[in-house]
């Protein structure tokens, strides 16, 4: 457990990118932890590709969004979903809002998303949010608070929430569960949409999902599944810093491929 | 902003490697540029596949698809694509033409392309030209100006058209545009594809296409979005060099595995 | 063939790893071995993702699954599935037990599984076993030696068995024979989903069944495809052993991103 | 063009490897070759996974499948489809066998595989092939001589032809337009596909197919897409030496994890 500002931050960075990494965020999508000590408050990254998020990258805000640091770095346009869940669910620790490929469709065709393994128990029920219903034809995405308020209602006491032609938002009582919960409900879409191509889906029932959610959240479940997706990320970057390292070398300056200042200017956008 | 040619050539290669690692184009498709101070001229690569072109290799060419320069080097046969719509629309400054497998599907089955997530917006109304309409059989690709003429008059005013049995054409007002538009109406594509065999799709209505295209084809997306793509071609190609550094010591002489000399000849052709 | 414990266990902890790179297993499934003097033990991992397992991860237990030697690791819950069909089939050397995306969906949907092209031969018929039958709603994991030995009886004589919204078992008479029968049957469910999504599944006859997993099964093909798979995941691991060599190194000690104490203590759990 | 017995085996373990990379090949499938001087004999790898061929792999048959040269090498078990059609067929210099997993539900399901796209068109018609017409219920490979001239005579004067519940042969007057009509078979396959799971299939006419094969089989595309797939190879393979590189090295020696060693003698197998 991260008992530390920059151990949450440090970690916070990982599961940005490891989410990145397993294919569930591109350019866009987001993960929020509340802050450890004051529940007023949260934390996320800067406006930047999770991919390439780092621990200096986390920012503070209030629950109504406000940066609490003077900054003059870009934010997320849509940290209402973040800061919304956080205001209304006391149990909720940690948030991500996605677009993976497995779960849209489900956002664009309505069809219900159900738990149909034992590992996919965990997202348990999924309401489905339009944001027409309310505010009615929108560029979609959540900027204004009653934006936020109205999803986090539409979540109730729930973990996984799908949005009409948009996405899905996960909540959880930490960032690995989060985490966990947000990998799996994305791999139980996946799973169900093959099923229901073989002509039938048989769902768990209300029980197994009791059971089988309770299973895979106790520690040791959750501890081999991040301890697996952080030696994936970790693996992917060593082979990237080879690289880096042997350009950054005299030995090889004869090629001029990898543009290293050019980079590095271009992060600090 | 790229403000010189050199930085315009080399904006242009890293889009033509970013599209190839995103998987868009393979050995074929292509991406140009109009010239920044010379509104009758384009530049694009030379013959050859994107993920192989380096800034060297752009060429330029009159709107009629003449090489300004003298060159020995072969040509695209289908260059006739892009300068047609360079004449047809004085506001569109780069274009890419791609077969990408994600939005095949819709020019062999002449199913709609619609836009069906906030991402996917930005590409608009898309319509279907079939070459054989006014040409009838041919071998399918365009390299007579009066092809390109009649893809560039059924583009009108859009940014995506298909074309029946061959591949989709993508237009915008700069190179960054251009690829946010290429991939996102990609992903789109892959998405409708999924929720139409979950049995419906809930396509983005007028009013939130308009909202959502305007939100995302700002500044800030535009950025988030080519700064990741950036980093993921930098990160593979780091992985590359580390490689070529590595058997390009003389430590490791005794590895005839990776054939550099070889390899050096073919790229020569 | 691995004559040793320490040549079995070796090659057990490259079956685990084969596994995980070639997509059968995630953060959870497992694999184990006989030992190879003693038929009333077993050699499994310790409780951890397949990926990340070594040769010293590596522990022995009894066929009711008690651990050999006193040890303060986590075991994996599902042990019982290994035990129990190692004492109810004197035959059965190896066992693999996955949850791979290809085969559930006929774990959800009960379709049936039927060998349709020659390498699937060597699943034979697929019996499907649903926990509700015997134990009603449980969390669907097989943790008491009486679910273990309900999927005992239910593959019977067989190789493969479905385990409704689980996954699937997979026997053989060695690690090879195991691995290669898991891999494969993966494939050929693939490759039965797409058959039926074009209208028509025409699978091998019983008498092509029969024939074709006797070729298969041979040394010649299994050794082919083991050096095969053992080969790729070398790769795999000597792109990161780069990665690794490379950061470890003073010259760049500059670069904090790849953290590697903070790793190898994560290994340790 | 390779012109010499030399450059002809190293371009056709580049052929092999390529076609492993460009996931057509797993363990199983073969691709060969005329001999140059020689159309009685043609060369082949010895018996092992084409991602592993290397030049000194490649042996010489005669055309009725004796090797040349005495050997104690594994040789491949259905190099009669090689032999059967180079004799059946003079104007075929290259063959290669496959199990894609694009093509196979064609030869699961028997649904027709036409060019729907201008890429796929070099196929042309594509003939079914089932060995139990001639030979009844069989392991499905094939390993007589019979069962070879069966198969090319079913090819007739095509170039690929589908093999029930088994795979697919591809022929071609040289090595790289039988690897790009392989690689561009499966594509139009995966395309197939997915339009019709979009409800429609729009192939190219019998004159499109035509003109199109001969606009694509042109020197100009044929160089283009080879050189991209052999610089996607090239680079795959420098990740893996500069790991390779850097275990070598005797600064890593505490390294264990790449036992060098052991996969050095595994190889000579």
């Amino acid at each position: 457990m991260a008992d530390s500002l920059a151990a949450l931050r440090e970690e916070l960075s990982l599961a940005n990118r490891i989410l990145a990494h397993e294919g569930i965020v591109d350019a866009f999508g987001h993960v929020s932890v509340r802050h450890p000590t004051d529940p007023g408050r949260f934390l996320i990254s800067r406006h930047r590709a999770p991919e390439l998020v780092m621990p200096e990258d986390i920012l503070e805000y209030t629950l109504d969004t406000e940066p609490v640091h003077q900054t003059n770095v870009r934010h997320y346009g849509e940290r209402v979903i973040h800061g919304c869940i956080y205001q209304a669910r006391p149990d909720v620790m940690a948030v991500c809002h996605h677009h993976a490929p497995s779960v849209m469709p489900y956002a664009i065709s309505r069809a219900a998303m159900v738990p149909v393994f034992h590992l996919g128990a965990s997202m348990g029920k999924v309401p489905f949010w339009d944001s027409r219903d309310d505010f009615g034809s929108t560029a979609l995405v959540l900027v204004k608070p009653e934006e936020g308020r109205s999803l986090a209602k539409a979540l109730g006491n729930g973990w996984v929430i799908l949005m009409g032609r948009h996405g899905a938002t996960v909540a959880g009582t930490s960032i690995r569960q989060t985490v966990f919960r947000t990998i799996y409900s994305c791999k139980n879409a996946e799973l169900q949409t093959q099923a229901r191509l073989l002509g039938h889906v048989e769902p768990l029932d209300a029980q197994e999902i009791e059971l089988a959610a309770a299973y895979n959240l106790r520690p040791g479940p959750q501890e081999r599944a991040w301890d697996y997706w952080v030696k994936r990320l970790r693996d992917a970057e060593a082979r990237v810093a080879a690289g880096t390292s042997a350009t950054a070398k005299p030995a090889s300056a004869g090629k001029p491929k990898a543009k290293k200042p050019a980079r590095a200017k271009r992060r600090k956008r």
